[in-house]
């Protein structure tokens, strides 16, 4: 069985409400020093294959027809 | 300029509904043999502060305070 991590994050350049309201509750309770937060998603897979490299390949698809939307996000798949 | 990527998961025996539905779309989509999956977040952070060992704890706390709710998630922190 192989393990993955997905990771989906904004790209650079789409706004983030979300992060930037983390950013002024983070200030509100005294956390200065904090520049920007952006937030993003992960994914814990397991999969029953059991070759790393078509594992790699099948995630890649799952993320460009599911998990991740290619037009404002990217994603990064690691094996675990 | 310190950046860190903090994930927050949920903890091992917490129901993960939205991680279900996922599992069920990817079958739908026609991907076989994938198992268990989790939905977690991840957020990336940026701190003035240019001490790693002290915008780690400060980012340990804001993980307790805010970030995640520790009584059914985890986090990590990984200054990037």
């Amino acid at each position: 069985m192989i393990k993955a991590r997905v990771t989906v994050t904004l790209k650079n350049g789409v706004l983030d409400p979300q992060g930037k309201a983390i950013e002024g509750a983070l200030g509100s309770l005294g956390f200065d020093g904090v520049g920007q937060v952006r937030q993003g998603k992960v994914f814990d897979l397991e999969l029953t294959s059991a070759d790393p490299a078509k594992a790699k390949e099948e995630i890649s698809a799952m993320c460009e027809k599911l998990l991740a939307n290619t037009v404002i996000e990217d994603y990064s798949v690691e094996l675990v």
